[in-house]
């Protein structure tokens, strides 16, 4: 099956989202208001069952299949010296995640989800986006398919997280070519970079500016001349989720980055999706607040793989189970208030 | 058995706390500094990995049973219109949890966590305290001793709710009057006030200060004065689970305050607790400050009853499950940094 065929098609895509439906939320608010607890009490987890509600359209949603998809992919832009790892370490990692001992694997695990993992082309490195556009065309399609066909109809909730040494520099620079702002806003020290190497991924993320200055604006043009497979991966996954119903939690930094170029053309994609967390990556909070999405969680994380956003399912998994299986306050014979 | 046979057995058990086991911690640490990810990306995941290691004294904890404890008592300071509900709604909802139809019971078995209800005297509510003490010492001393019956020893893990009309008043008192500040400092709208109601609830903590001013400032006299039973036997549970060695997540701000009268005169209460989320209630960032406790969730939740506690039990399994299933560089065959 071809998702996205051509950047016309992916294009048309993002200009054809469904939306969630009303009358679910409606319903499923009504609900709420008779359970017993006071009016608002759980918080951001009423909000969460509302929002699953309006996608699954049904008062009572759940979660049955649930996916991590961890895209992989490699960088040329690492030869600047942008990462503390070799790039060695993505197909090192991947094996890692196959052999089941990532800490995506077991934060999946833990939070009841299938794992898939991607590998995009490991020995082909994207092009260094200094010079050059980092994918051409049929790269750069090939990557929004391979995400949009990790998408099965069944899911009910897909996380995407990635793996690829040198992704936070084509974050960043994804960032400030979609939302605007200078590169040492949106640079960070990603798997830990000291302030040298930031001032490295910085004066990159500057030449990469530069020399694509005069592209198209196009969410299609902006991940394929300085994102990366994996990224576009994210992107053609969160558009095909989105053509499905199926909410999508964000992982951190780069994850998020990847729907930058999207949400700055067409800002309601972000309406199927929910910020699993708030890294430890500096951009990321400035990321989150311009793509208005509030993390669910904030606990330092900065690892990616999908970590941040695996945790969080156990929240969102809570919000559902509290929504389906309190007593109402006619059930439980609780008087309401006086 | 008796826990605290008297007020002097309750502060002898404040004065004679363990502490971790740093051996467990520093190997627990040695293990997470070879685990496949770069150092400290894993955030607060990688403190409650150790924290649970010192706790338990082993390098490798686990969470095979954990249990969520729901206390549950009556105040007579709703004579004063303190509450948006009537006094009956606590007995109401001790049915409710017992018949499984609460927020709890839903979070709890999300979380694979048992769930204990008890219930304190309901029938025989406490002394309104702005002319009196809440208990007397018999009273209170069986309200510690039912908490503290609550915890039972090859628990791994133990979370603290509560359930009691009218009791954030009582919390609003006991952190006043152990941690200082005004009463406008700790009130809040609890279940849903109106200002007017606040306002009432302040008069009622001013002259509830006022009228115990001249009391001995230790752990028992407070919570006995301006505490409830379900309130002494968070305290008494907290208490029994140090002496036992184990961590306790407290859930919103009435949990909280019931150690708040502990950590004012043994600050060292606090170093197997974990504060499970920062409720809605402007008085639980205050007190989580000033006992030093950042809170692993922040929601806008303010039900009680365990609730965001037993949700942050979801992330500290994650944070077991990728300390213990991780692999590290040397079994994954990758490499470190640079």
């Amino acid at each position: 099956m071809r998702y996205f065929a051509s950047p016309g098609a992916f294009d048309m895509a993002l200009r054809t989202l469904p939306e969630a439906q009303p009358a679910s939320i409606a319903a499923a608010a009504e609900r709420q208001a008779h359970l017993t607890k006071p009016a608002g009490s759980l918080g951001r987890l009423e909000e969460i069952a509302l929002f699953f509600a309006g996608w699954q359209g049904t008062p009572r949603p759940l979660i049955d299949h649930a996916r991590a998809v961890i895209f992989a992919g490699n960088h040329g832009v690492t030869v600047h010296g942008v990462s503390a790892f070799p790039a060695s370490v993505t197909a090192a990692m991947v094996d890692n995640f196959r052999n089941g001992g990532g800490a995506i694997n077991a934060l999946a695990q833990a939070a009841g989800m299938d794992v898939d993992i991607v590998a995009l082309d490991l020995d082909r490195p994207t092009a260094d986006f200094t010079v050059d556009a980092a994918m051409d065309e049929a790269d750069c399609l090939a990557a929004l398919q391979a995400g949009a066909a990790a998408v099965d109809t069944g899911l009910h909730l897909l996380i995407v997280g990635e793996m690829g040494i040198g992704n936070s520099t084509a974050a960043s620079a994804l960032c400030a070519r979609s939302l605007g702002g200078s590169a040492a806003d949106w640079v960070g020290p990603g798997t830990g970079m000291d302030q040298a190497g930031i001032d490295r991924k910085i004066a990159v993320v500057n030449r990469a500016l530069t020399h694509h200055t005069d592209a198209a604006h196009t969410p299609f043009e902006t991940l394929r001349r300085l994102g990366g497979r994996e990224i576009a991966a994210i992107a053609g996954a969160v558009v095909q989720a989105r053509h499905l119903s199926i909410p999508v939690v964000l992982d951190g930094f780069i994850s998020c980055a990847a729907v930058a170029p999207l949400a700055a053309s067409f800002p309601a994609i972000t309406d199927h999706l929910i910020a699993g967390h708030m890294s430890a990556e500096p951009g990321h909070r400035r990321l989150l607040e311009r793509l208005g999405l509030p993390p669910l969680l904030s606990l330092d994380m900065r690892l990616g793989e999908g970590s941040g956003a695996a945790l969080a399912v156990g929240i969102i998994r809570g919000a559902l189970a509290a929504h389906n299986g309190m007593a109402t306050f006619a059930e439980a014979g609780v008087a309401g208030r006086e």
